[in-house]
């Protein structure tokens, strides 16, 4: 970036909600309001260019610097008052202010412009000693950790030694001598760490903060919350100086957040929390538990009056859910912030639906503010309401869910636990940002501080874990390891628990689960509540606005019928192995042990009228529509007892003389199909090739379960689909022997069947020459779990343990490339293969039937790229046929 | 194809050599001397346009059949004879000519157009009742088999019964009444077998043998050859339709097979081998034994000096070895082929060079006739002189080379024992195409009948197998599966046996090898003979020629320094994982067993010297060249015991009540690092970033040892390579990493330390980011051999047994990809990734490093590619640049 004379500070009155990239949020949302006439406290932004700039070379130009101290002279002018002036000072909060929100996790620095000689001026002007000092204290703590690194806990050790001097138990209580003998304990701490005293000219306290701010970005929790959210990592941020109010000036004073819908319910109406006499910062950090914003109605009816003015103001122009911080300072209302609200799954369907009712918004942009991810989430089961359950206590319904887990105290044990793939649920007294890789990693969190709008609140909103916070009653021994109640309840580190975060409820032990509205609805159930009909309203739409078809991956007639209901038009995926599970293995281990010719033959003649009926069975279900019949993959030894196993079983029975013939021979065949790597070894198209009659014998199986089907009145389709194919021979071969069997077929019952012939696109040189294959193939299905594991070279099962958390840790991917598409790679692939299996059979049907099928944004690639369908596991099909519909709005 | 009325047969006078495509090689030959005014029996070709449209349609068209009787019709008028004339019948020979040759694998059909009638026209005209008739009879069994498809066996079975019946041993010794027999058993069998009898109409017959010549080139023994051989499925053959002359006809007929230099060692002077009173198909057959060809000076003098004629005029004419064959009737010399003749890897270098010395072609056109892989069968060992060694019998040295394996007698037991893993030398009287497979799968082979023109011999030279053929002292009984000498010595199926394919020396049991003299010579012995000069002329003319450098794959000093011998300009691999094994194990295990932190620190120092000391010693080895050392590549379990042999100890001590506390540590420790697919585990760069200082401590090694070699005054160069990257972030990190322990080392050391840094490029995904990865490269060394499977999707260790046999069976591929690179898929990756590297940045050096780095074919994509050099093996090394040279040759 060019380091010239470019603008880089901007008044609040000179910008809009559109520089949202240039203001970051706050800063555009703050000149919004600005614009709007509200009461925000005059200030400036400075941008996240200035921001990108000092990260990319270490310091603040003295251009910039300028550029600050011209806007703050401007804002002094302006209030008459003075940065650091003994006789009426100015104060201002310094304040990060991303392009998206990352709550918690950027710094703040408020108070800033007060030293030795300006605390006395504000003692004066403010008519409270102890309000200027306290807020000196303030500053020099939040500047002490924040700007200076200081360990925050030895300020906090500070103040506690104070207080027990002083035998007081609240901050309220402290003195202003008190506070005057922190400020000189704080002062002391700061010179001997810092090796200089705290900096007095309030002008490179703006500058030292506001270089801060800038730092904050590059922090690791920064970095964490942005790759679970998806924030690229170069955007910056931009710092926001606004001129000090204050809600800690006594009882006509207070701060809090508010928002004018319920962001956890949707329901109408405002809600928000209130603490009077504080500052907004205490407000989130839940140090004092809050009162409901009605009580703001009976404590000063005038500032709640012009709040509720705010409120239908800024809904009325964001047209969306807002929240806002605000602060009263001696009865004047002040609007610190704005933004549109975050809000559960439930609330995000059920605003998004009311707002259509009311005729704010129209049904596309309804659609485009909800998620798949959302939906996904309202699927989850919760706890059944029958079953029994012994209540610890209830707290604040901070996030919905259900949560059942062992009660872990603190970040590291829920890392390792979860890592072990123990279910975890995390408490904390209350939750810091360092908490982060433990909510996480956890399936719920609970804290015994903080409300709806704590740090631990917000942040496991945006993870989609369940939170109860603010349970009071509960005692938090972290040293100890153990949870005490009033009533002299004792849980210990290991114990279940059980989280209701719709409720707030916590129990004891696992509490069974019982499916979600919306589930029920889908499988024919009642429209059960708002939610549910919002889910409806706004899955209906994208039916009608999608171009790609979902289909399911169902091995069973019960599968097949769920993802019937669930709005699959077909089944993309039917997996023959797991019809050799289970009693039928046996028949496995027979076809393994049989002599090559005869034997195999009469093995497969066992397994063929069991084929046949599972499919009358699958095609019976989905009648009328497609099913993609995969024809087996897994190497044969997966259907026999694993090698060292089996081993250790003969041998030990060897040296105790009790050898078994049938061990013997399994181990010999177990031995011979050894494979070192068996993901790369003999399996799919391979055994097709290589065990004759195999695929023969599943293709016979389907085909006349056709012609059982049509025979009977009914119209089965079907598709046969050959798996793993790396080279347009494999197919050639394998689909000649499948065409003689249908030509076989047809002559015996006399009867056409027609079945398209295709390959799983899962190897990476199918990709490659996938022109070569299309000639031989009706339909390409990429397999994008295979194709991953083989374009990155890594397989799921060996390396999620292994390095995984590693790998997201140090930045090397943002997301799972098992989750989400990995478009740069595996993207090149499957675009490759589309548009070169299209170039030579442009009647090739494409679709995917990996995992990515039903992920959220690979959907949305999947439709970019040009696919017919995208099939995926039954309870994934509704987020799939929802994120289809969000795909299509963004199509020409 | 148009099947419209284009020109598809040829007569002899109107082609020439350049028609190779149309008129396959042996048309395009006839014509070529025809043209020169040589002897050659007049006739036509049916081309392969005509054989290519028959092989897509399934019939000859009415047009085609008009075309060639129009040309047989002015045939008879040139010749004043007509097919099937009563009075003085023309006879014609059917036989194939495709592009390239394939030996014994096409039909033919002689003495076509004798019927019932012209036998008679026959018999008066040749004045040899006997003869007409033994010509008819030879029709019959011919056509009999080839064109109806009746077993070979009925007819020898009729004929054994004659001969027992008439109680003569010998064919010659049948009378003409006898022969007149015969032809009426064998019109009897046609009749019986066919359901209608042998066709007496000649131009049926003509047409029936030209469709069944054809129709040869589909045959699964022609297939399997094309495939070996590398000839493509969809050239389809010609038909060589010629007037027939007889070698049959008594003492002063004959015929031959002769080459214009020796093409078993290229030593000056005709050799070859003649057959008095025998037809051309007897000689090749190896029926009865040849003379030599000088011995036909004695014979017939004339003859001999007009054919001695003939070889130097097409020596002269072709400018290379010719290989002829010829035919005498009744003293007249006919010529019914030549084409450039096959030869030995000894003698292709040598008539490549002796043709330079002789002034007939230069350098370059000999650098083009000798190939890589004739080279590296130049450097096989072969057996020790000085060893003991038990002679069995002496027979034809018909394809050099030493072969010890165990003694088999048919091609089934050939390829089952190879295919577990045994070395086997095939035992029989003669072979036929149908022992191709065995031929393939066998290291030499052994007949007791045929000359060196025998279908053994070719095709064993053709597929660099040893051969000994003719070895008339041994009896060959396959049903007892025994050999027998005259001296009474039996070898039975299994005992081994040595064949010198150079000597004709065939001894019991395994003879020791010593190396070639152009391994000698490499390693810096004497020029020991003709052939080690010309190889050293011919390489020598290469290394100015290419412009791909080349280097090897070596781990240690000795490797190293042998490859630098051989003519390696550097190393491309260093893998240092061989530097942990043996009696270094431990340390491996030490570090799994270390506590994270500190323990594992421990166990890493302990490592530094031991590799400090290795590449100081390699680096003093390659002085002046530079070392390409890639960091540990495999997972750390590959140092540690087998999962099931150590659960197995464990579990039997554990029943033993002898439980030992170190295997039960270590089988932990196995247990944890278990991995399904060790290939797609925790290996390469993701151990360079899980394990912290792994890479770092083997970075330090090797920059302490490039600072210890410039202290003592070497000049070492190195570079750093890091393996089974994926994306550009892992290689970001680790380089960032190596950067850092290099400055220190530098500081430490007070020295600069360049040290390029790159990647393996041997992931699919590396090759598709090649873009983003090249920025933080130097360099990229492509790893084949992983990119090969993880492309394909299978693992080489795990497929090859399992069903590379039948893959290559069927057509699937026609070489290993693992032998030679996968143009199409793997090659598609390879040529992606050095243009997107390159792109981003324009200084990157490529290389590759796989072992197709060492494969002939290969090389020439390498060059094509652009890559700046191959590495391999230091036995491939010479191979790789002899194919480096030819490679450059078509360069503009």
């Amino acid at each position: 970036m060019e380091r010239a004379g470019a603008v880089h500070v901007h008044d609040f009155e000179d910008g809009g909600r559109d520089q949202l990239d240039l203001l970051g949020g706050k800063g555009a949302n703050l000149a919004e309001m600005t614009r709007l006439g509200l009461p925000v406290p005059p200030g400036f932004t400075v941008d996240t260019e200035a921001c990108r700039d000092y990260l990319a070379h270490g310091d603040l130009p003295p251009e910039l610097l300028a550029e600050i101290d011209r806007h703050l002279a401007r804002l002094e002018q302006r209030m008459g008052r003075g940065l650091g002036d003994p006789v009426d000072p100015l104060l201002v909060s310094v304040r990060s202010g991303a392009r998206f929100s990352m709550p918690g996790m950027m710094e703040t620095v408020l108070d800033v412009g007060l030293n030795d000689h300006a605390v006395l001026g504000l003692a004066r002007q403010s008519g409270s000693a102890r309000f200027a000092w306290d807020s000196y204290r303030r500053l020099l703590q939040m500047f002490g950790a924040t700007v200076l690194g200081i360990d925050p806990h030895r300020f906090a050790e500070q103040l506690r030694e104070v207080k027990s001097t002083r035998g007081v138990a609240q901050d309220l209580d402290l003195t202003t001598d008190d506070l005057k003998v922190l400020v000189g304990a704080y002062s002391e701490l700061v010179e001997k760490e810092c090796g200089r005293p705290f900096p007095q000219e309030p002008r490179e306290q703006l500058h030292l903060a506001i270089r801060a701010v800038f730092d904050s970005w590059g922090t690791d929790r920064a970095r964490v919350y942005r790759r679970q959210e998806h924030i690229p990592d170069d955007l910056g941020t931009a710092v926001n100086v606004q001129v000090m109010v204050f809600g800690n000036r006594g009882s006509s004073s207070g701060s809090g957040v508010c928002f004018t819908r319920d962001a956890a319910t949707g329901d109408p109406g405002v809600y928000g929390d209130y603490l009077p006499n504080a500052q907004g910062e205490d407000v989130v950090a839940g140090i004092r538990n809050t009162v409901p914003l009605t009580d703001l109605g009976q404590l000063d009816r005038a500032s709640y009056e012009a709040l509720l003015e705010v409120m239908a103001r800024l809904e009325g122009h964001y047209r969306d859910l807002c929240d806002i911080e605000f602060t009263i300072e001696d009865g004047r209302l002040w609007v610190l912030q704005t933004r549109v609200g975050k809000r559960t799954p439930q609330a995000a369907f059920r605003i998004a639906a009311d707002l259509v009712d009311e005729g704010v918004i129209d049904l596309d942009e309804a659609l485009s503010r909800v998620t798949g991810d959302q939906l996904g989430r309202l699927m989850f089961p919760s706890f059944d309401p029958f079953a029994q359950r012994e209540l610890v206590t209830v707290g604040v319904n901070a996030s919905p869910g259900a949560a059942v887990g062992r009660l872990v105290f603190d970040s590291e044990t829920a890392q390792d636990w979860a890592g072990r793939g123990e279910d975890v649920v995390l408490v904390r007294e209350e939750t810091d940002p360092d908490d982060l890789p433990g909510l996480i990693a956890a399936r719920g969190v609970l804290t015994s501080r903080g409300g709806r709008t704590s740090h631990a609140a917000v942040v496991a909103r945006g993870l989609g874990r369940t939170c109860v916070c603010g349970a009071d009653e509960l005692e938090v021994d972290a040293a100890a390891r153990e949870l005490r109640t009033r009533h002299g309840l004792r849980l210990l580190e290991g114990d279940l628990v059980s989280l209701d975060g719709s409720s707030g409820e916590v129990f004891a032990g696992a509490v069974p689960m019982v499916d979600s509205p919306v589930v029920r609805w889908l499988e024919g159930g009642p429209v059960a509540d708002d939610v549910v009909a919002a889910v409806a309203t706004l899955l209906r739409h994208a039916d009608t606005r999608r171009r790609l078809a979902v289909r399911a991956n169902a091995d069973t007639p019960s599968d097949a019928a769920r993802a019937r209901r669930f709005g699959a038009c077909g089944v993309g995926l039917c997996r023959t192995e797991h019809m050799f599970l289970g009693e039928r293995r046996h028949l496995v281990e027979d076809l393994v042990l049989a002599e090559e010719g005869a034997g195999q033959r009469a093995a497969l003649d066992t397994l063929f009228p069991l084929q046949r009926a599972d499919f009358v069975g699958i095609l019976t279900e989905m009648d009328g529509l497609p099913v993609t019949v995969r024809l087996l993959d897994p190497p044969l030894h997966e259907f026999l007892p694993d090698l060292t196993e089996l081993s250790v079983r003969v041998a030990v029975a060897e040296v105790q003389s009790t050898p078994d013939a049938h061990d013997l021979r399994l181990l010999a065949a177990v031995r011979r199909l050894h494979e070192q790597n068996p993901m790369l070894g003999l399996r799919g198209v391979r055994l097709g090739i290589v065990v004759p009659g195999l695929f023969a014998t599943q293709a016979r199986a389907l085909l006349h379960a056709m012609a059982d089907r049509l025979e009977t009145g009914g119209d089965p389709v079907i598709e046969l689909m050959v798996p793993l194919v790396a080279t347009h021979e494999e197919l050639r071969l394998v689909r000649a022997e499948l065409e003689q069997v249908r030509e076989e077929v047809e002559a015996e019952r006399g009867l056409e069947l027609a079945c398209p012939i295709g390959t799983m696109v899962e190897v990476p040189r199918a990709a490659l020459t996938a022109g070569r294959i299309a000639a031989s193939a009706d339909f390409f299905s990429f397999g994008t779990n295979d194709l991953t594991q083989l374009t990155w070279g890594f397989s799921r099962d060996d390396v999620e343990a292994a390095f995984f958390s590693d790998y997201l840790d140090q930045g090397v991917f943002a997301d799972s490339p098992f989750e989400t598409l990995d478009v740069e790679g595996v993207g090149a692939l499957v675009r490759t293969a589309v548009e070169a299996g299209r170039l030579v059979n442009p009647r090739l049907h494409v679709g995917v039937c990996g995992e990515h099928g039903g992920d959220p944004r690979s959907v949305h690639f999947f439709d970019d790229v040009g696919l017919d369908y995208v099939s995926c596991s039954p309870f994934r099909i509704p987020v799939a046929r929802l994120e289809a519909g969000r795909s299509a709005l963004h199509r020409p």
